[in-house]
């Protein structure tokens, strides 16, 4: 079999590792494919950069469009992270007869039945395999492993800069602003952590699990998105107080037909597998009507597992597997898709945490508010002196306030947050956090 | 697409979980598959057995031959357990041209090659996903998704009935033999345990994980495999003071070039994740060279988990991906493999908990032994007074005493067992547990 010649159109930190495999383990890769593999081109930005890998002769280039053109080569590994230019370029790779590798989450959820159609149409494949949960195998999984079964739930921590923050906030009892900081130095948080911190990357790869598992095809805008940029350490550690972990959880999961579908800060009970995830690790807790609760965890990122995932999907497509995958994925597939459940009526417990003056009826005017929705109150938490940083006010006066809620709806607890709102004995905003079942 | 037709040969549980699956949700599987999948024959030792599954008008025989006869069918799936006549069934249905599924994992242990060249020759395909981990895609996860990589580590809980004593052992304060015995009342163990207990199905399975991974071929003979079957409820208490877990761990770690292997209960410290698998479940951590360390895990046996790995492999035979990766697993492969190192040479840490005389100059006589062969005293433990089960002698008179190790070899622990038989007073057999790194 002749080999097969492979660009890499984005040379960073992923695209380093995929090309450090496809080079120094050719020999592994090439008996794992039955054909070799050859790295022929490898797209960059900045030609002058120094770069700690050593490319083959004449395959650098800063010229996307002699890779579209280049009709020898078979398959497109797209790293461009983004939507403009990465959309572009991947509509004319496709079209122009390759094979596309990618791990950009955000191209797929925004534009993926643009994409996936113009492959069908040119009979080629997308794998991306990288684009959810790094070096964890969670598309093959739901894809093909779980063929047999309706998926019912997805739980997952996909988010390995917010796990690693909120591990070290608790593990060092230390302050978002803090920890944040000093991910940046170590590589672990984005100079510019938005998309990592507000919860929109793990909604990202969301939606495409949701896709996978569902077949339901679900924009940003459509659930609850929060992320943990809002959480404080006293959160965290009444949450550990009350026998539970806080992660950034994105859940998916069929309620009577519907799909009910959230990234949030959510409060794991401490006997759940997922709470002993911890730093940059991601994890996916799936279960399906017949094989029940699989779990599925390891590095959510990082250079060389995302390289990992990449040459995977690149051996598969050497194969010839990506081809037949992709013709039978449950993806983009036009079977009534579960409908989403409206965020109100989502019913789950839920905690929340007031900052409230130290001073008679407090306790009652909030028990009163919550009863007048109908919400149940199944614990409280007030400890005599405040022993940990409360924002605002004078700390002398202001103390923590924690009640864990029975089970209620996300519309009754809105409700509440109004009537709250007119407490003037509540400061600052309260914090509300679910609880996994 | 023509329908693809498959026989069930061997309708135990997991058949008939198959058969539910196959009739039951007929729509999934045929979306999935791409083509519907029709069960058209099932094979049975008693025709007059009471079934709880209403099979299809003349599908049930208990004639093998006339599956192997019928040129219409095209996947046999074979669940006959054991090796005979499971071999010479599966060796026919491969001559008459079926592509086969299976469980069977004892089978593709000891007769694996001779099948998988049967099945290469009459241009067939073994799929046995279901073989290892009942639910979980360890299989596939290893063949494909970690195409990239070299495997260097492979640390798994193997089996669900060990897994489950050990859990009920401690959790509930009782002994091996009550926690046996209701294991079987539950169904979760068999009448006669002594495969899953003694370690020979957790062997069975790593033998064809380490094939998986690292190419080699190994019989059960050739690597050290203990079972639980000896265990007390002192040791798992003692472990557990000491912030240790005891698992039935399975264990293939590449150490300089060869491959350290073994069965045997295994202290894991309380932070790794393997120690929170707890009852029937299963968990199998990977290292490779570029993704780091991942963990798969789920239920590790019972009816439907295993009949959904086993559709699931129905499912890709019926698309095709099946053959293509027969024809490329690393499995049985002519590559040089990784050759096994000599048990004598294996070092870990070890767990010593010995039975002793509560006199004067004991420890000193143990600790010299251990000296002798430079095995070094990392922590003892001895209670003044026996709270817990001694067996044999005198209670009030024999201290169990527990000692860990530094990092020492199998080898020097043997000779020492040699020179502490010597020992007066030391009495019953002492026990011995390797701690995981």
């Amino acid at each position: 079999m002749p080999p097969l010649r492979v660009a890499i159109v984005g040379l960073g930190t992923v695209g380093t590792g995929v090309a450090k495999i496809l080079l120094d383990q050719s020999e592994l890769v090439a008996r794992r494919a039955g054909r070799s593999i050859e790295l022929c081109r490898a797209v960059v930005r900045n030609l002058a950069k120094q770069r700690d890998i050593a490319l083959p002769e004449g395959a650098i280039t800063d010229n996307v469009q002699s890779v579209i053109d280049d009709e020898s080569i078979d398959v497109a590994v797209q790293l461009i992270g983004g939507i403009t230019p990465a959309r572009e370029i991947m509509l004319n790779l496709l079209g122009a007869g390759k094979d596309v590798v990618t791990a950009n989450k955000a191209l797929l959820c925004e534009h993926g039945d643009e994409l996936f159609d113009r492959a069908r149409q040119a009979g080629r494949t997308i794998a991306f395999e990288a684009a959810v949960g790094g070096g964890i195998p969670i598309v093959a999984s739901l894809g093909q492993s779980m063929a047999a079964n309706q998926i019912t739930s997805i739980e997952a921590i996909l988010n390995g800069t917010s796990n690693f923050i909120l591990t070290e906030m608790l593990g060092k009892n230390r302050s978002y602003d803090e920890v944040l900081r000093e991910a940046q130095e170590l590589g672990y948080a984005e100079a510019d952590p938005s998309m990592d911190v507000n919860g929109t990357d793990a909604a990202q790869k969301l939606v495409l699990l949701v896709r996978l598992a569902f077949g339901t095809k679900v924009s940003l805008a459509e659930f609850l998105c929060q992320g943990i940029d809002s959480l404080e350490l006293a959160d965290l550690r009444f949450a550990r107080e009350l026998g539970y972990t806080a992660k950034l959880l994105a859940v998916a999961k069929l309620r009577d037909g519907q799909l009910e579908m959230h990234v949030q800060p959510t409060l794991l009970h401490h006997d759940r597998p997922l709470t002993k995830v911890d730093g940059p690790f991601n994890m996916v807790a799936v279960d399906g009507d017949a094989v029940g609760r699989t779990w599925y965890a390891g590095p959510g990122a990082g250079q060389m597992p995302t390289a990992s995932a990449v040459v995977a999907d690149v051996i598969d497509t050497a194969i010839g597997r990506t081809a037949l995958t992709f013709s039978r994925l449950d993806l983009w597939s036009d079977r009534p898709p579960v409908p989403l459940q409206p965020a109100h009526e989502m019913t789950r417990r839920y905690y929340l945490r007031f900052n409230v003056e130290d001073r008679p009826h407090v306790l009652a005017d909030i028990a009163d508010v919550l009863g007048r929705q109908e919400i149940s109150i199944a614990s409280v938490i007030q400890h005599e002196a405040p022993e940990i940083d409360v924002p605002g006010g004078k700390a002398e006066a202001i103390v923590p306030l924690v009640i864990m809620t029975h089970r209620t709806s996300e519309g009754r607890l809105r409700a509440a947050d109004e009537q709250l709102a007119q407490l003037k004995s509540l400061r600052a905003q309260w914090v509300r956090m679910p609880v996994a079942d």
